[in-house]
């Protein structure tokens, strides 16, 4: 029996890992290793998979990505004999397992296999990974016994952490990489208060940090008590090394009677990983909080209002996912600087905004494309953000390109393009400057599509569209404006000038064009948006629900017939419970049609 | 028991379903069903998820086309209350299951559940469904005891047949989506007659047939008797009906002794479908061969000379299925037209002639667009092989274009765009200039990429992969040549020009520009990309194989890099065992090198 007084200190390596980078990987958890040990730490946590990062999708496949995955744990464990650690990576044993290894004396102690493996949403585990056998182990470190599971595995009231505490565990350690939404930290904080206090074990929650393609990792490692008790709370969307101290013993226990009968007798083995726990330092994590805003801010409701309900919580916390997605991408692919096109409108100024936060001023250019249908406010509107923000502004007039396109195409045509035909016309002239642009000088373009454009397809593809990096394409347009707003309160400054927030959408690529010509009033779309995408709704349910039965079948139809339009376009920030991407993988062929059937969304 | 010289009449329905049209397929279902009755069918059989379409990815989380489902299902019982049909479709239980029905006297009767759910390669069966319970079932029709599985089901030799053999079933239906790759045929071939043979027990294969985005069923359905001899053989690509006589009893049966002991005397619920069997027709399939080709034909190597070593019979297997494939996404997404860019080359020429194939002359469009380095040649070979085609040819010099950009870009940049910027600068505006036409025209437009260039990132992003369909994206270069070779042998005549055959590629994006200046030759390119994307193969293994180490790290390199590329690009029909698309799922932010742990290769 361990000392009822005693502790154990936990270092949290809450670190941003790169897929793929095994050598600079490894050489980070070392790092990172020697951090934590320095702050007094006795065992030193990873995130899940945290030396391939996250996810690390088909490279799983390749034979040679695998062995090299072997080789790099093995140089961890040379690199520090007399630390205990607990680092996520893939086991090659028959098959691929998803896995986390006790490192200690220079070599691997012990190995845990993750027992459920997530295959929805953006995550496809079962393509890769068999799940773990149901033999659970507990691990012992200097006589306190360690349950250890990997994100999933904590998700369920019946999942490995039960056994463990069943057998004895001291502590429960849960390492993840779970990627960011708009909610999720309030449904993991929820659901890890539930699990300690149901099993009268504290649990250390672990989690990556960074941007990897579309997802995000918040971060935001979390250490609850036996009485499910939020004791530490490490920010989100920031890297950094946290020991904490985990109460163990009588202090860390809640029911010494165990009156739900969940910490049974139970004979686990134990695995011997080392012989005495290191001499704990008196460090207390700087960043604990009794009280994490978090906590107090109800979930996003994503109902008709969820927008203009948002906290002011809520939209920094969208802020922080944008700036780590956008920053992250930058710098992992190495891109040396960003080009946005900004057309005085607030979708551009929004992403102008947010990367300046990311990468600072320096490294952003903005192009202004004007055509002859660009209203003089559109032009002066771009020079002021430009302004405001302390970054370069180019300008390409269009005209003579549109000129000769028309003129070309009016033989190819048999007359000059009009309607639609030229509307996109514009915007793919100004595709290829831009694009041209980024050839000359290398730089990412920064495509500026919200997601109430994605999803109805008001956008051109290889127009307005083309680019390395959607950043915003899962913001519905409500929230651009809001963001916006909070971006210019924050900097108590207007940065997005006030004409830009108060002009009516258009893309101006007719004379007195505007949004509502062709889509509704986003005050109207979004909440529809909302229903039908993220919420899989019925057509029937939403007219039920008081939408306009019309309005409601023409957005649903704008979305079937925009898939086309998704496939090609370029990742972007994953925000809402369920972006356009690997969160829903919808048949571009597809003859399905809700009205047809409208009358079957009766339950 | 059976009489020992009975038989059963067959009905199988290889018809091609679209995805989510749930009325329309339930149509062709129920018209289908009508024309094998009159066949004499005695029991009627279609696809793996005739009902949806195969695969309706994330349609099937939609609560109300799941209900829809149920819907038309029952209305294909009430149509045909005196037949007796097996229909794919899914069924939602507590969670959802890809199901086949048994249908007769108005209603379900009884369902089999797909037990063995593939999550691999193009396959994400375990996002959406759960594999069925272990309870095995019989079908009694007329007394004729059928095993029923489900595509995947077969390939396990310890699968749900086994047991449905041992329970003493006569005969094993296998319902099938199984799409296309070159060499699939024969790997079916191989395994359905060991089944057939192990089992002592005749097998229906039934397969879909049709074009659904990047995936082509080919049909090819199958029937081996208990010996394993193949009996019937249905054509690939093909749409149709045909009701087989399969053998039963003592006739039906290789083992009367049953010498490797699998028939054993297992009990199984056995759920009566039809008392009685109709009376049999004396119909005889007329697609019925002994001998079919395919089955002297040895699977494809995938070694280095494996294109060279193609035999005719899969080069047309190929040309089959890129003209289904095309014809499909035309038809089943409702366009008039398809457009393409002709540039003298020959990739743009197996186009024409494979959408000519497809759809006929009067539905396709050319056009050239020449620029100040196009060589004359060029131009009259586009016309030529448009000539040959009896196609339209329009032309769009992009000049005016040119020179305008390079005037804007000019002052944009500082300096007017050379090199890479300026190559890529005409591409898209060919691109810009191809989309107008289908914007203004409601074509879709054909992009000409293949393999080669797709695997290396040989292409313009918007410019020449902007467009629709990617038709030959799964195509080596050295396999375009083959097949164009293969269409002029086929038609009797020249239809790919032979100066096309026989000049040096080119993009002709600046003076004397040869594909060679920037890739390797492609008698070389193409085994290395072979090794590396199909075979996953590692570099150090190639250059065991004896490849150059230089160039297999340079090919590696430009794979990886051009991920981004391939993100954006259109969908195109899956010819290999492995396409780029869904069956290779590769992160963009990406830092394994392979180079680096080279050394790591060893086995």
């Amino acid at each position: 029996m361990i000392d009822e007084a005693a502790s154990l200190n936990v270092g949290i390596c809450q670190i941003n890992l790169k897929v793929g980078d095994l050598e600079g990987n490894a050489a980070k958890i070392v790092e990172s290793a020697r951090v934590a040990a320095g702050q007094g730490a006795d065992i030193i946590t990873f995130p899940e998979l945290a030396l391939t990062g996250y996810p690390p999708e088909d490279l799983l496949l390749k034979p040679a990505f695998i062995r090299a995955c072997g080789y790099y744990l093995e140089q961890i464990a040379a690199e520090l004999p007399e630390l205990v650690l607990l680092v996520g990576f893939p086991e090659q044993l028959r098959r691929l397992h998803n896995a986390a290894a006790f490192i200690h004396g220079g070599a691997v102690q012990a190995v845990y296999r993750k027992r459920l493996l997530p295959n929805y949403a953006v995550f496809d585990e079962q393509r890769y990974f068999v799940p773990g056998s149901g033999e659970h182990k507990l691990f012992d470190v200097g006589g306190v016994k360690l349950g250890v599971s990997i994100c999933e595995d904590i998700w369920s009231p019946t999942g490995p952490a039960l056994d463990q505490v069943r057998g004895g565990a001291d502590v429960i350690l849960n390492i993840n990489a779970s990627p960011y939404f708009l909610g999720r930290r309030w449904q993991r904080s929820a659901m890890l208060s539930t699990r300690a206090s149901d099993m009268s074990t504290p649990i250390v929650y672990v989690n990556m940090v960074g941007g990897q393609d579309e997802l995000v990792f918040d971060g935001g490692s979390l250490v609850y008590d036996s009485y499910g008790t939020l004791k530490y709370s490490l920010p989100q969307f920031e890297e950094l090394i946290e020991t904490v101290r985990v109460p163990l013993g009588a202090a860390g226990r809640k029911y010494q009677l165990d009156p739900r009968g969940l910490v049974a007798d139970e004979v686990l083995d134990t695995v011997p990983i080392a012989p005495s726990l290191p001499v704990g330092s008196s460090h207390v994590a700087s960043h604990s909080s009794d009280h994490p805003r978090f906590l107090f801010e109800p979930s996003p409701s994503f109902d008709k209002n969820w927008v203009s309900d948002l906290s002011d919580f809520y939209l920094d916390e969208i802020l922080g996912a944008l700036k780590l997605g956008l920053g992250d991408y930058v710098e992992k692919n190495r891109f040396a600087r960003v080009v946005i096109a900004l057309s005085g409108g607030i979708d551009s100024s929004l992403c102008a905004a947010l990367a300046v936060a990311a990468i600072g001023p320096d490294r952003v250019t903005c192009i202004s494309m004007p055509s002859r249908y660009s209203s003089e406010g559109s032009v002066s509107d771009a020079q002021k953000l430009a302004d405001n923000l302390g970054i370069e502004l180019l300008t390409g007039e269009i005209e003579p390109m549109h000129s000769a396109f028309s003129g070309v195409l009016a033989k190819v045509l048999g007359a000059a393009p009009e309607g639609l035909t030229d509307e996109n016309l514009q915007s793919r002239i100004r595709g290829v400057l831009i694009m041209a642009y980024s050839n000359a000088t290398g730089a990412l373009v920064i495509t500026t599509g919200n997601k109430s454009e994605t999803a109805t397809g008001y956008s051109t593809l290889y127009g307005d569209s083309a680019g390395g990096f959607a950043l915003i394409k899962d913001i519905p347009k409500l929230l651009v404006y809001r963001l916006c707003e909070r971006i210019n309160t924050l900097e108590g400054k207007e940065v997005v000038p006030t004409e830009v927030l108060l002009k009516p959408p258009s893309a101006e690529l007719r004379p007195g064009q505007r949004d509502v010509d062709s889509l509704p009033p986003y005050e109207e779309l979004d909440p529809i948006l909302m229903a039908l995408v993220e919420r899989d709704m019925t057509p029937m349910e939403l007219v039920r629900a008081g939408f306009d039965s019309k309005l409601v079948t023409r957005v649903a139809g704008l979305i079937d017939r925009s898939e086309y339009k998704r496939r090609q376009v370029a990742p972007g920030v994953r925000i809402t419970p369920k972006s356009f991407g690997k969160d829903r993988r919808m048949p571009i062929t597809n003859g399905f049609d809700p009205e047809e059937v409208g009358f079957l969304g009766e339950p």
